[in-house]
């Protein structure tokens, strides 16, 4: 699709290092509301969930550093992601004059997920997006909000699932290019994909999906940064017009086809 | 204003009971779904919050029937009344075919309040609804969303507040009513009204202000109930058309001027 005359619109995803960090988070919503024009939050959940889990006496499982979304902590999961840290976002954005509307993919039908094959793991109440409702996006859109999209999705039949916010990013900027010139922009603490994880001068400015293919042939990608990635060519490759990963938006690694 | 031509809109608020109770929820949540047209749902916290509170070891103190909102408490509120309790509505009105959004004071600003005076007493983090932003709730329901609205507002500079449910509904169907036709609707445990709280043959049909007076300076109103009857004599002087309390709406206790 042509998206010379497209309206623009800033997708921006920022994970649990920000979210845990109050002085973190106030700083990151103040760069969020400085960015011109239309836009959308995605936030992922944080340590918040674990914490309070262990408080309330339900232990938690990771498999593959992903969490076991068992009947009691996607309760926890639901208060925690769709209430504390949603309706936290929203309020410190409404004192930054931004008009932000907290959601999760439940609220008017906005992400349908199917919950996960429990082979070969049984990951719990865990789903994969299946469908975004455009139309209910564009209306608050043109309505002037700013959407902040909880990690929680349903399935239709009255089950919340939890959900992988990376993945609900790129669901969200693939719907919003059939109308939109967007631009994806996954926020997290390093400078960029990084060569040598532990050294930020190493961040790659730019890289293209026979780039990624070789890094991660050559095992010089960190096992953490693979589903990002695989996000963001999935998103590059699917109409989004530009996908950018790191600190901030002006010097993080640009993904290209 | 003459409400002639004016499209009717039906305003439902549900409290603890019902909140607390799967089922019970669940057969409310059906006969909500079959209302016809227009709608909005204000619900209250229910005893998940305190028990939730005692979980996390957050002591809870109540004064008069009402909760001490300190600072952790409030965080409680936030999780229970704006993630698991609205979220489960949601999810669950989606599945009977019912669009729906949720959301508190602080999405859109929905509910701007003030927070409440420490003297004479101090409640903490509560707040005492100052305005309804009219506009977003009827882009909502023009949208075909039909409002799930959490007892929880925000004071614009970044405060969550917790608020009353009741006062919550009384404000959103005074504001509905400068466009709407509203019947205001306070779903409770009991039939009406009753003159003897112990017998539900005792329902009062209907009660006038003045009867209200005479009742109350008799003491045979339960005290509970006093609050709730302020709000709706309240809705009724400023513009809602119908208000009733009981279990179900066709024969509840009718609130007029």
């Amino acid at each position: 699709m042509d998206k010379m005359n497209a309206p623009k619109i800033t997708v921006v995803k920022i994970g649990g290092h920000v979210i845990d960090d109050d002085q973190a988070l106030n700083s990151f919503l103040k760069e969020f509301s400085a960015i011109s024009g239309l836009k959308v939050l995605i936030h992922g959940g944080g340590k918040v969930a674990t914490t309070i889990a262990k408080q309330i006496g339900i232990p938690q499982t990771m498999i593959e550093g992903r969490r076991v979304t068992d009947a009691e902590t996607l309760k926890v999961i639901t208060m925690v992601y769709g209430g504390l840290v949603n309706k936290k976002i929203v309020a410190s954005l409404q004192s930054l004059g931004i008009p932000s509307l907290g959601v999760t993919g439940a609220d008017s039908d906005l992400i349908r997920s199917k919950k996960r094959s429990t082979i070969p793991i049984d990951y719990g109440f865990v789903g994969d997006v299946e469908k975004v409702n455009f139309s209910a996006l564009d209306h608050w859109i043109s309505q002037g909000l700013v959407p902040v999209v909880a990690p929680l999705t349903h399935d239709g039949q009255g089950q919340i699932l939890n959900t992988n916010a990376d993945s609900i990013a790129t669901a969200i900027a693939v719907s919003l290019s059939q109308k939109y010139e967007v631009t994806l922009f996954y926020a997290f603490e390093k400078k960029g994909v990084l060569m040598d994880v532990s050294d930020e001068s190493t961040a790659i400015p730019e890289m293209n999906f026979e780039f990624y293919q070789k890094l991660r042939a050559e095992k010089k990608i960190f096992e953490g940064m693979i589903p990002k990635l695989d996000n963001a060519f999935l998103s590059i490759r699917s109409g989004v017009t530009q996908v950018i990963i790191g600190k901030n938006s002006e010097n993080g690694t640009r993904i290209t086809q």
